[in-house]
């Protein structure tokens, strides 16, 4: 039997009233648990919104929220008028480094990063001062450190950005990541633990993102810090998600 | 005489120490009342970095950062090995308004706003259920109504820019634009109520960059979206520094 | 009766078999005229597309990139599993500027030149030689001229994109822009002959736009410089496809 | 001796008068080959403008020109009042693969390459057909098995560039990346040649970049097709220039 057809309905969960959002992850971690585990297999059509609906005894906007958060995730496709599928499958892993409905949570998280620290990263560009540069260097080289030590080194990281942040000169920057900081340190746990236990390859792609990002920025060129900021969290993200395979 | 070589010594104030960021906030303020006032014409040159050190007691770091700062608000251009130069006048009611070294901080709220609320547009523009949507035509609406009661507007101004951030589908962005609402309401009536004392002009011109957000949200186009937004908030920062005159 | 149902079947016309592009584009022409002409009203319903194959006589690719360049260029939308829908009406006057099968064409030469020209803008924001800027400022006042005289300027309008274009300094820029002068200027005649003959306003409009380029230019605000190209190329697309009424 | 403070004096060659665009060109190329030659190192002050212009008859325009070049292809870096700086050093068979005055012309083509082909990709991923797709992988093949086969696969290259603008649902994309094949395939000939000779990683990576653009038009997702296209772009200039070492 392959995953084709196979519906939700051997989840048998009740989901406890709690607010909308808290409601969709719920929602979001069960199929994703379905696609880890291999339940769901790639390729494999979701069950339509009505049939989710009535399994798992949520509300159509509960459902669409959860679908929605599926797609942008890189996790499932919708083809109009056809249905959803299973699109990459994240390492059965990702469910050992955190709770399957904070997951979704912790994807969420790089929207506002994408938006905040590619800008971050261009006015640090045109903006830093010698000293902050140096601190986002040695945030580098800690993070280095921290992965020759074996360790995960998510305080490392989040000191890396945190320094980009501050380079941009707008207090507001830094003051945004650490609204941030608990969401983004659950984030990058979940991640860097992945990578902890991943290929070498992985971790050599880890540091080298971050090294071409404090390399833009110590050359000025704010476009060049731009786009690798951006290219580090889109990546970031398709690793936890899988999307391309081991990497 | 004219402004070209007036030195800023007759500002007779000590600056009281208190934390780097105020500090270069007041000197920010101070060159701004001069520039305000007339004191500083445009195309003045401003004195020498150790100059304005000495004038003001500060050190070097501050007037950088003030330097950059009124830089960044287009209120000066730097010409590197020649000087700084004063770029265009805010209006002189701009001082009615707000303290003179809030000024420098309410204008920063622009930056992380653009970052954030340009990917909100284009995110709502993609996922913003009909619901969302409406949210954002009654506050587009309420906006309208404000501004023909002779009010500055800025609870509905603030009301259009959360229900765009609402509809990107993510609970992150409204929150973090609620950490910022301190400092963008003291930024939004700033700048609304420089618009409620100029020409009609003025107030149709915002009100025209609002409904073009609302329309690309509503017919679902995400770059034209992000456009939209981005024409706004740039627009709404050159008319609080007088950029384009008295538009 | 209104254009809800109305099909297309009352178009006698065969088209004769020519490349795929031209067919696209006279069908396009055959519902645009429709569009402006009033048959088509705003919210009216286009046939499916398998009856605009046979009432055309065209195949299936062609009707769908017919449909697809309607919606590119905001005059039809569709929603999916639904149908197509008239979204604005140009002005009836624009096919007295061209011809109903070229206007598709025309329209397509804003989408590679949203692309060079938005960076060219950036680059020459950063690059322009003073003799350079003059030539922009230049030919910004015989724009200016030519529309006080009555003319439409499309020269002189393509000469300013020309000199944003040396500006950015990278020869290949200003040869690509050759190499669409004939298309870019069938464009410009077309757009800038609607204004002409439409409103004060918008002629005040398409000055401003170009003033904002300019002022960005000589600013060496290179983000600035892009976001005002893209907003006057993204602004004459739509005032051609009337997305804002008369404006 | 080091570099730091080696005049250009000892290039006795008078450049022909020539259009200004070639003895640009041909400056570019002897600062290029004294680099890649390790006659000027890393960190090493190339002369004052004055001193270049002397050296080599050349008028002030001609070095400023030259200079921008080589400071926007990331070469040298200029820092203000101080002097211009060697920033990276590109690997000495570079000059085996194309004549050093040439070299200039085919890295210039990367900047309208970035606009043209990062919108393309993005219209590629909302608009390309089933039979575009198809191309496209097909192209991607291609570029693969000449890989294997040990040649530099500039064709392949080519092929697969012209198919994502194809894709883009626009006969002009195609049409212009054709106006530009003179100058790409040079400078494809002389990025490919580079990598062929280079390592396994280096291939790797050049494939790796293909695919993830391959892949983001495959999924319909505009943003992250256009963030590959630019990556690739951008990535494969600084391989040739050298900015990351042999990578």
């Amino acid at each position: 039997m392959t995953g084709e057809t196979r519906p939700l309905n051997d989840v048998s969960l009740k989901l406890k009233p709690a607010r909308r959002e808290r409601l969709a992850d719920v929602l979001y971690g069960q199929i994703l648990e379905q696609i880890t585990s291999g339940q769901l297999v790639e390729g494999a059509k979701l069950p339509s919104e009505a049939r989710i609906c009535s399994d798992f005894q949520v509300s159509r906007p509960v459902v669409r929220e959860a679908l929605m958060r599926l797609q942008a995730d890189g996790l499932v496709v919708s083809r109009q008028g056809i249905g959803t599928f299973v699109k990459s499958r994240p390492s059965n892993k990702l469910t050992d480094f955190a709770a399957s409905a904070e997951i979704a949570s912790y994807l969420r998280a790089f929207e506002p990063r994408l938006a905040l620290e590619t800008e971050c990263a261009g006015l640090a560009a045109m903006r830093r001062t010698k000293a902050q540069l140096n601190q986002i260097g040695e945030a580098l080289h800690a993070l280095e450190s921290a992965f020759q030590r074996g360790e995960n080194g998510w305080e490392e990281d989040f000191a890396f950005h945190l320094a980009v942040a501050a380079g941009a000169g707008n207090e507001l920057f830094p003051r945004l990541l650490q609204d941030l900081r608990d969401i983004m340190s659950g984030s990058m746990r979940m991640a860097l633990s992945l990578t902890q236990q991943g290929s070498d390859d992985r971790r050599r792609r880890v540091l080298e993102e971050h090294r071409k990002i404090f390399m833009a920025i110590s050359s000025q060129n704010a476009d060049l810090a731009r786009l690798h900021m951006r290219y580090h969290l889109t990546e970031s993200r398709a690793r936890v998600t899988g999307s391309y395979g081991d990497l």
